[in-house]
C-alpha cells in the first residue's frame, strides 16, 4: 500500500467516522456548567461594582483576561501565538496541513461599563468546541484556528489588520484605555511596527462566530438559535435644524421659529417612518443639543445624530429619502432650515455566506433546537471577515435583549446550545469544499 | 412774610411754572443726537468683534463703563456716590430736602455677547432727563436720584441689596466675570462687608425705569411707547423623561421605549398648548440632553428645562397643569415616566403701579406719541423695586425684537421719545402725593 492509497483510505475512514458521529448525534455535547464557570472566572478581570466589567481593549484588565483565556487554550492543546495586531490565535493541526484553516472565535474586550457575555460567549464557546473535539478524539482535515480578536469594541484593530484594511496612520489614535492603538497593540503582545504583516496572505477556509444576540428577538420568541443573515450596514448623519434664537420672555408664542420644536417634530417623524415602513430597518436619534442651551432662550439651533441600519444599503438610502421628505415638511411648517451632513465612513452591510447559513441550519436541526434567520443589528468581528472568506454567525439569546450593560445575561444552556451548533458547523465546513 | 408763608408762595409759583411748562409743551425735548453719541461712546467699553459688548458685571469693561457714566453724571451736576452694593447714585437736590426722592435709572452691565441698548438706554435716558431739567432750569420739589444698578444681568445684587432682599450668603457665589459677587462688589466701589447697609431705610417716592422692549411687539405694530403693566413672573422646572436605553442596532422599532421620542412629543405639546391657550403666557424649552447620549444608543433618559412666564401666578399654574396633562398622555402612549422638579426661587410677577401707568399715559399723550399697555416678558431692576415703592416702566422699541445680541438696536428718535416720556413722568410724579 503506497502512501497515496493509505491516505485515501484514511480519509474515507475519517469521513465515515465523523459522519456517523454527527448523524447518530453521538458527538459529545457542550458542558453548560464548565462554560458558566469560565464566564464567571473571566468576569473577574475588570469586574466593576455593578456586576459587569470595565475591560476595555489594552487595559490591564484586558491583558489579564487574555492571559486567562490563553492559558485555557494551551491547556486544551492549542498551539497559541499572538499575531502582530495582538490577536490571540490557537491552532489545532488537521490531517491535511496544507488545507486552509477553519477559523472561529470572537473577542474578550468590553465597552466601558460592559457585561459578561458580549464576545466572551463566542470565545468560551470556541474553546468548548475544542474541548469537545478533544473529548471525542476528533481530528479535522482542515487545521482549526480559534481566534480572540484584539479591540473589537474600540477600533476593531485586530480583525482589520488581519484582513488588511487597517491603516497604520490610525496607530496614533486614542482608545478608551488611554493608550494609543499602537501602544495598546504593543501592550497586548502585538508589534505596532510590524502591524502590516498581521495581514493574512494565505486563504482561510471559512470563519464562524458565535455571539450573543444583544437584542431581544430570540428571547421574546423563545427561540434557541439565530442564524445570522448578515451584519447590517450603518449610516450616520449630523442633522442641524436652524431657527431663530430669541428671548424666552419677550417673544410671543405665535411666530416663534423655535429650532427645538422643529427638531422634535423631525425626531418623531423619523421614529414613525422607520417603524411603519415595511422591513427590519432601524433609525435612532441618540444625541441632541440645543443652542444656546439656556432655559430662558428659544433655541436658534439644534444638532442631533441620526443613525440608520439595514441589511441592504439600498434600503438605508430609501429610509433616508423618506426622512428627508419629513424634514422638508417640517421646514415648511416651522419656517426653519434643516441640513443633513453624512458622516464617513458608512459601514457597508456584511451579508453572511448563504452556504454556511445552510450548514448552521442543518446543525441546529440535528440538535432539535428552534431557530430563525435574522439580521445582526450590531457590529461584530465577522463583518470584516465576510469580504475575505465565507463567513457565518450563530446567535444565542440575550435575556431581555439587554447588552453593553452589567444586566447582560445569557443562560448556561443557551451558551451550550451555541457551542454545540458551532462545533457541528465546523465539522460540516470541514467536509465542504467551497468553489 | 414769615418762612412758612414765603414757602407756600414759592410752592404755588413753582407749581404754576411747572404745570404751564408741561401743558404748553414748552419743556425742552431730548437731544437724540447726544443720546446716540453717548450710546456709541459707552459701547467702546467691552466692545467685541461682533459689534456688541462683553461688559459683564464686575469685569474691567464694566468698571470702565461705569466710570464714563459717573463722569457724565458729575458733569450734569449730580452729587454722585456709590452705595455699599456698588449702585451708582447721582442726587439732584429738590426744593424740599425732606421729601422722599424720586428714583429712576437702569443698568450698564451686559450679558456675555450682549448688545448696546439693554440697560444702557435707560441710563442714558435718565441722564438726558437730568440734562433737560438743567437746560430748563427746573428744580423739582422732591430730590431726584438717578441710579445705575450693579449687576442686573447676573444676580441683581444691586437692586436686591437696595431693597433688602440680598442674602450675604450669596457673596461667595460666582459671576460671569470670574469674581465672586463679594469681590465683584468691592471691585466696583461697593463694600461687601457692609452690603446689608445698602438697604434703603428711608422711603422712596417712586421708581421709574426706561428700557428697551427686548421683544418685537412695538416694532411690529409701529408703536412709539410701551407702558409696562408689570414684569412677568417666571417659574422653572427640570423635566425628566425616563424610558429604556437600548442598543440602537439590535432593538427593533416596535416596542422601543425611546425617551427622546417621548420628550419630543412633550416639547411639541408644551409649545402647542402655550400657543393656543387664551392669554399672553409663554412657555419655553431651551435646554435638552439625552442620556447616555451616543448616536448608536436609544436614549433611556432625557432631561430638559421648562420655563413658563405670565403676569399672573395663577395663570402660570394653569398653564403648568395643562402641560402636566400633556405629560400624562405621553407617559401612557410611550410607556415612559415623566417627572417635573420645580426649581426655586420662582420669580413672582411684579405689577407696576396703576397710578404711575396713568401718569406715563398722560405724558405720552402730551407728546402725541402712539403707545400700548403691555407686559414685560423680561426681568428688570424695576421688578425688585415694585414691592417697596410705586414703580413704573417705559418701553421703547427694539428693532426686530432682537436683544441680548450684538444685533440689538433702538433708533435715536425712539431713545429720545423715551427720555421725553421719562422726564414728563418724573415731573408729574413730583406733583403727585401717593397715599
Amino acid at each position: 500500500m503506497n502512501n497515496s492509497i493509505s491516505y485515501k483510505v484514511a480519509v474515507v475512514c475519517w469521513l465515515v467516522l465523523i459522519t456517523s458521529f454527527i448523524q447518530a448525534g453521538e458527538l459529545p455535547l457542550a458542558n453548560a456548567e464548565r462554560m458558566k464557570n469560565r464566564i464567571i472566572a473571566l468576569s473577574h478581570f475588570g469586574k466593576n461594582v455593578h456586576g459587569g466589567v470595565d475591560r476595555t481593549a489594552f487595559s490591564d484588565a484586558d491583558i489579564s483576561g487574555r492571559a486567562y483565556i490563553s492559558a485555557l487554550m494551551r491547556d486544551a492543546g492549542l498551539d497559541v501565538h499572538i499575531d502582530y495586531a495582538g490577536n490571540i490565535i490557537g491552532r489545532r493541526a488537521g490531517t491535511q496541513p496544507l488545507f486552509a484553516p477553519i477559523m472561529f472565535g470572537s473577542h474578550t474586550d468590553s465597552v466601558p461599563g460592559g457585561g459578561n457575555y458580549d464576545g466572551d460567549v463566542g470565545v468560551i464557546g470556541a474553546l468548548e468546541a475544542i474541548e469537545l473535539l478533544n473529548t471525542g478524539n476528533i481530528v479535522t482535515r482542515h487545521p482549526l484556528e480559534m481566534i480572540v480578536f484584539a479591540d473589537e469594541e474600540g477600533s476593531m484593530v485586530g480583525n482589520m489588520a488581519l484582513v488588511g484594511i487597517f491603516s497604520a496612520d490610525a496607530l496614533s489614535n486614542g482608545s478608551s484605555s488611554g493608550f494609543t492603538l499602537g501602544d495598546g497593540v504593543d501592550r497586548i503582545g502585538g508589534d505596532q511596527t510590524k502591524i502590516k504583516q498581521a495581514r493574512r496572505s494565505t486563504p482561510i477556509h471559512a470563519f464562524v462566530e458565535l455571539h450573543i444576540e444583544q437584542g431581544g428577538f430570540l428571547d421574546e420568541k423563545s427561540l434557541d438559535i439565530g442564524i445570522v443573515e448578515g451584519i447590517v450596514g450603518i449610516h450616520w448623519w449630523d442633522v442641524v435644524v436652524k431657527g431663530v434664537a430669541n428671548h424666552g420672555g419677550t417673544t410671543p408664542m405665535p411666530g416663534r421659529r423655535d429650532a427645538l420644536v422643529a427638531a422634535s417634530k423631525l425626531v418623531i417623524g423619523i421614529n414613525d417612518r422607520a417603524t411603519t415602513m415595511p422591513g427590519r430597518q432601524v433609525a435612532t436619534v441618540g444625541k441632541i443639543q440645543a443652542f444656546p442651551g439656556a432655559p430662558n432662550v428659544i433655541p436658534g439651533k439644534v444638532e442631533f445624530s441620526l443613525e440608520i441600519r439595514d441589511l441592504e444599503t439600498e434600503k438605508i438610502n430609501q429610509v433616508f429619502e423618506v426622512i428627508k421628505g419629513e424634514a422638508r415638511a417640517v421646514e415648511e411648517e416651522m419656517n426653519v432650515e434643516i441640513t443633513f451632513e453624512a458622516l464617513t465612513p458608512h459601514l457597508r452591510p456584511a451579508p453572511t455566506d448563504v452556504r454556511i447559513r445552510r450548514l448552521i441550519e442543518q446543525s441546529v436541526s440535528t440538535l432539535d433546537l428552534s431557530y430563525q434567520h435574522m439580521p445582526s443589528g450590531a457590529g461584530h468581528d465577522a463583518q470584516n471577515m465576510a469580504p475575505i472568506t465565507p463567513t457565518g454567525m450563530i446567535f444565542v439569546p440575550s435575556r431581555g435583549g439587554i447588552s453593553h450593560s452589567p444586566m447582560e445575561y445569557t443562560a448556561p444552556h443557551d451558551m451550550a446550545n451555541g457551542a454545540d451548533v458551532l462545533l457541528r458547523t465546523i465539522l460540516k465546513l470541514d467536509e465542504t469544499e467551497f468553489e
